[in-house]
Formats: C-alpha cells, structure tokens, sequence
C-alpha cells in the first residue's frame, strides 16, 4: 500500500463546513436581494489577472502580499487581492457595453499573502457594491442607503453608520495652513481613548502650534445631530461650499428616508486609502464596537484612470462578510445548523424504500426539504444522524403502503419536544413541519 | 499622463457582464435549491492546495494543464482544477466532524491551462454533489433523482438520463475474455455512426474474432424499456449478480417515483474516468443532442484513498454548467436580462428627489425592485437608460408630495406597450408591475 498524501490545507487557508458554508451563503443571498432591489446587478472578473493590472501603480505591500507566478505561457500573472482594482479593469474592458450610471455587485474571493492570524486569512471573500459614472447626491445617499438596508436585512439594524466628507476636512485643514500633516495630524488623535485629550492636545501643539492644535481637537470633537454637528464643522472649515452642501443633501435624503437616526457626522473618520475623494464612511455594530467596522466605503473622483482616458467617477461600499458573520454569530443572531433539512424519513425496509423516497418527493413538492436515510442501520443510529445534523423532525412510514405516495400515511416525531403524532399524509405533515 | 495600462485579460479567462452573470446565478440558485430540498449541504475548500494532493496519482495531461508555482513560502501550490480532487482531501481532513452518510454540493471555479478553444475556458464553473459513505441503491437512485429534478427545475425536463453499470459491461467482457481490450472494443464501437455496423463488425473481429464481435455488437446495441435492456445485457453478461441486480433496484425506484420515463439503459458508457466502479450516467438534451452530456457521474469504490485509510465509497453527480447555459439558451428559455428592476423612477427635480427615493423604497418593501435614476439628464435619455437596460416600467412621480411615501401618487408607464396610467399609489403601481 502506497504511503498516503497528508490531506492538509496551505498556511492561511481553510475549508468551510456545511454550518459555516450555509451561514455565509445564508448573509451573501440576503444581502444580494438588497442589492438587487435597488437595481444593483452581478458581474464577475477572472480569479488571475496581468500583474500589471493588479499592481497598477501600486507596489509597496501589496506587491509582497500578492500570490504572483509566471504562468505557463510566461505571462506575469497574480490571483487578484481585492475587488477594486478588477472592477475598475473591467469598466475599462466594457464599457462601450454597459448604460451608466453603472451599479454592480461583486462577491468573490480574493487572496492576499499576509501573515496569517487570528480572524486574518489568506482567502477570504469581498462584497462589494459600485455606482459608476454618476457624482450626485443621490447616488452618494443610494450606497449609504443600501448599506443601512443590508444590515437591516441581515439582523444587525442595531448599527450606526459614521460618516464624513473628505474634502470637508481638508478644506478645514487648509484653513489651518497644515494640510501636509494631515496624516500625523489623524495618528496622534487616534490615540484620544489611550492617552487622554490633555496629551493629544499636547502632542498636537508640537506639530502644528497651540491655537491650531486647539481647533483640530474641537473639530474632530464635533458632536450632536448630524444637521448641527455639519453646521459646526463647516464653520471651523471656513463656511459653505460644496463639500459641506453635498453632505447637507444626503442628510436631508437619509432624513427623508427614515434612515437619519441610524447615521452620524463623525468628523475624525477619513478611510485610509488615497483613492477616496469626497463622502467616506464606516459603520460599527453598537453592541460590539470593538471588532471594528462591518461595512465601509466612500466617492473616488476617478476609478479606471490607469486603464481608460474615460473618467469614471464613482461611489461605492464594501460590507466586511467574515467580520460581519463573526458579529452576527456574537449577537446570536446567526444561528447554526449544519443542514437545511426538516425530516428525515428512516429507512426501514428494503421493499418499501422506493416509497420513502417517493414521500420525501411529495414533501419537497410542499416546500418541506425531506430526505431518506440512505443506509440500512438500526433504527437508533438513524436517529442518532438526525439529531447529530440537527434534523428537527423523524418520519415513519405506516406499514400499509397507499396507492398514492400523498396519501401514504406514517408517523412524524419532532425529536426535540419528543412530541409525535402518528396516520399523517404527507399534507398534514408539511402543515405541521412549516408551522 | 503616465502610458494607460491596456485593460485585457488573460487568454482563455473573461469577464462576464450583468446579462450573463445573472443568467449564471439564477441556474446556480435553482440547482441550489433541489439539492437543499434533499438534504444536501454546501462546503468550501481553498483554490489553491498542495501540487502534491491535487496530483495525487495522477501527472500526465493534469499536470501539465495546472497553474502551479511556488507560494512566497516556497511552498509547491497549485489553483484546483476539479472539485473532486479537493473533496476527497476535504473528507480526509475533517472526517470526525461529519455524519456518514455525508451528502454535499459545491459550485465553485476551478481552472485549467488548456488550449483555449470555443467554449473552452482556463476558467469556469463546476457544480457537484456527491453522497459519500455509503454504497446503496437507495444513494445511486438518489443521485439520478436530484439530477433529474434539477433539470425540471431549470427548463430542460426535456431530456434524456443515459445510465449504465460499468460492473456489468466489465462482466460481459470478461465472459469473452476480452476485458484487457476494453478500451479499443469502445473506441471502436463509438465509431458506428461515423463507419457505419459492417465496418465497425469487421474491426472488432479483428480485435476479438467473429462471435465474441457479434456479441459485443448485441450487447451494446441492446435497445427497448429499460428493464427489458436490462435482462438481454444481464443474460449476455452471463445472468444476474451483484451489478445488474442494483441496476434492477434502482430502476424499480426510478419507477416508483414517476421517472423511469426520463431514463434509458445505454450499454456504452462507462465514463472515461478511472476511478469509477458501479453505477455510471450521462444526460442529454433530447433537442440538442449535439451538445454533449450536460450532466454525468458515477459510483466510485473509494473517493479519498491517498489520504486516509478510511474507505468512503460514494456516487456523485456533476452539472456542466456553461454547456446547459448554452443548451438552454439556444433552447430559448434561459432569457436574456440585464437587470432584475422593474421599476425605473424619473429623476425630475431636486427637490423630489429624496421623495423618490422613499417612493422607491416603498415598492421595494411591496417586494417591486426598484431604482431612481441616477443622474441628472434629460427626461428622453432617462427613458434610453430604462430601454437600454430592459427595465420594463418607468414612473414619474405627481407634482403634488403626499404626508405620507405610500399615499404619493405617481404616473407609471409599460414602455414595451406604451400603456401608462396615472394618479397610482405605490400599492396600485406594484400589482400593476407584479401583475
């Protein structure tokens, strides 16, 4: 006998069992009936892609986290580490075919070599929604919308979305004349709940002077409804202007929308990555603040500028699905099961298994997922699978078999009340397993 | 400017647009819910595993068609190229997790670096489920059922399940003495429609003389109802054992649930693959026959015997995904859709448009997927943006705003009939587009 394969799984990766596999897809279908009806439609891009493409100007760590190879016909070739960079190659591949403005949704997977630790994984899926080719408010208001909507459809309405204009904090900063130290400027007040306002204040001081210093730290202060908490921001800024106005209209929608109370202005919040323009937001579960935020996103000026001459500016959000599911779960909002089945019709005797199975259809044609054990052990063991699957309800065929498989009667036990009724057809067992 | 990077993919790999995405995904969730309505359950494994668990044995044309390279690790990876091989390294990892016998489905992207050709891609689909742990007629019915019910589920009822037993061909060949032959007795006999019997008699007397020829030509031109076919192959194989007897039982099963009329006993296939033993299946279109097999599959005696000692016999199914996307397409009914919205609200003036949106949100809560138009253009580019993206109706709300979202009043019109009617509220508007 020939020495056996070790089946184990690469560094950072894993399976997925039949309970986390039906959680993820459970959250992924409900947020694509979202996404969907607002009008959100699917695309999808290959896995690999040309380097090229994928490092765009890029390099730096993202170079040293992509999984890049020659692939056999000596093409530099890389598995794609976000959904970002693909979309934006695909609105230049496609556009002469697509109406904009261009909504789409995107989930798949992507794969980055990070080092691997706890809740980081080296594939992992995105989620993404975009609207291309449109900058208005509306379309600002849709994604925020749609990102409130998700997580009211997935159990986690319990949820505040932060969000900012970028262009709004510059301009204050401008105002300040240190907009060069806007990064040290966002590290040092990062550090409020650690150090204390005293020594931020101080630490801010050293880098921009003490009346400066003063005015970041009542501006990242900022509090209140988000209409007064705008107003007080656009002050510090130097007055209206279109950064402040664009986010007076979106409030004003979300307002008129319902949706105002589940938003707030939070002036300290500018999403690291460069490509973000104007509108940017995050969004943190109140219950569970701490594992940070579940959806994110913002307006980016230009999306597919390294690939087309077309400028495409565009606004979108990304909903974190391993982070999201992990909250869920916390919350018990999330429940498990490792199977979608409600009977399990046992498996009793030869000659009338082709009459199980012939039940078990009848059920399904009632809505009822069914299924027959398939080998032939005691009655106990059978039992046993049942309950080991979290399979809720037993069936039993009565001996007499009935011309009709919907008029075969047999006894249906609910295993966990131990409660069982015995001469049900097939609709009155549906009746009861759906109830 | 900096030089654009040109926006191509890969060959053999492409994007798929909105209209064939959502084609995809709506086969992929009608598949999804017969295997769920029997109890099967969804997992995950990586893309990338070992080079050496996805060989296995294996090498030759696999090896070659691999996208394969050393990871950042130095590690010796490669992306999956099938389903199968990463599931019986799946079972062998977390056997003590599950519950024997184990019934699962995976839809996921497998790759392979063949010579891209029409319809072939490095890229694509696989959609298997498989039942492991058992080896019972009641597991090979099962299989042949759930591939049956998918194809009602997805338009193509119209179609023929060709089934064998590769235990009872390998019967009949050894009875003749002949096994060691098999594979050019096949070739041969695959050529009859192309040479025509005679020819095909002649060659096969050269490989085995004359009478075990004739009988060959017999056994596989063996025709009529499946249980008739049965008993001339069984007889011609030397009388009844193991292989016919399961084949007996599951047409008896077949039959018992009112789809023995959508199968055919085929005395030819045996499925090119190693690893099958019992059971083998292919289907097709009974219009396009043309096409291939849109799904097949088998029983194997030991799915994951390079890892693990445990035996797990099994029977599994695989649909093509992409060939019945074709088939149905080219069958007419697979329709072609860019969007799933149905209602498309004009963007009028500024100031309704956050009443649009509450509008919309409203038809949304009617289960009606709605959107506002994005952007602001001229009311007959609106209406080329509904045409162009096949939204069925577009709404333009009443100049009067209602206290109340569901009470706003709005002009809806059928733009594929020209039909419009005024004075709707959202209620009346979405029976209308429900209708």
């Amino acid at each position: 006998m020939p020495d056996l394969i070790p089946p184990q799984v690469l560094k950072g990766f894993r399976d997925a069992l039949p309970s986390q596999e039906l959680q993820r897809r459970t959250l992924m279908a409900k947020l694509e009936q979202v996404f969907r009806s607002f009008g959100f439609v699917p695309i999808d891009t290959p896995a690999l892609e040309y380097t090229e493409i994928l490092l765009g100007k890029g390099g730096g760590e993202t170079e040293k986290q992509m999984f890049r190879f020659e692939d056999n016909g000596g093409r530099d070739v890389a598995l794609r580490f976000d959904l970002t960079v693909p979309f934006a190659r695909f609105m230049a591949t496609n556009l002469p075919q697509l109406a904009l403005p261009f909504k789409r949704y995107h989930m798949a997977k992507v794969w980055r070599g990070e080092k691997p630790q706890k809740g980081r994984y080296r594939e992992f899926f995105q989620c993404d929604c975009d609207i291309v080719g449109v900058d208005s408010a509306a379309a600002d208001y849709e994604i925020l919308a749609i990102m409130a909507r998700s997580l009211e459809a997935v159990g986690a309405e319990d949820s505040t979305l932060l969000i900012n204009h970028r262009g709004l904090f510059n301009r204050f900063l401008d105002r300040l004349g240190v907009q060069n130290q806007s990064v040290e400027i966002l590290r040092t007040v990062d550090k409020i709940s650690k150090i204390g306002r005293e020594e931020v204040l101080g630490l801010l001081e050293s880098l921009t002077g003490r009346s400066s210093a003063e005015q970041i730290l009542a501006y990242i202060e900022t509090t209140g409804e988000p209409d007064e908490a705008l107003l007080t921001m656009e002050n510090l800024a130097g007055g209206p202007a279109e950064d402040s106005q664009r986010l007076r209209e979106v409030l004003s929608m979300l307002r008129e929308n319902q949706l105002l109370q589940r938003f707030r202005l939070s002036p300290s919040i500018t999403r690291g990555l460069d490509y973000y323009t104007g509108l940017v937001f995050e969004t943190v579960l109140n219950a569970l603040p701490e594992i940070g935020s579940v959806c994110s996103g913002g307006r980016y000026n230009d999306l597919a500028n390294l690939y087309t001459k077309e400028k495409l500016p565009g606004v979108g959000g990304s909903v974190g699905l391993d982070r999201l599911l992990a909250g869920l779960e916390e919350l018990g909002v999330m429940p498990q099961t490792a199977t979608t089945t409600l009977v399990l019709i046992l498996n009793q005797e030869a000659s009338r298994i082709g009459r199980a199975h012939a039940v078990a259809q009848q059920l399904r044609n009632l809505g009822v997922p069914a299924e027959v054990y398939l080998d032939q052990r005691k009655i106990p063991s059978q039992y046993k699978f049942a309950e080991t699957k979290g399979i809720p309800f037993v069936a039993a065929l009565a001996p007499e078999v009935s011309q009709e498989p919907q008029l075969q009667t047999f006894q249906l036990k609910d295993i966990r009340t131990g409660e069982a009724r015995a001469g049900l057809t097939v609709k009155e067992a549906a009746t009861w397993v759906l109830a």
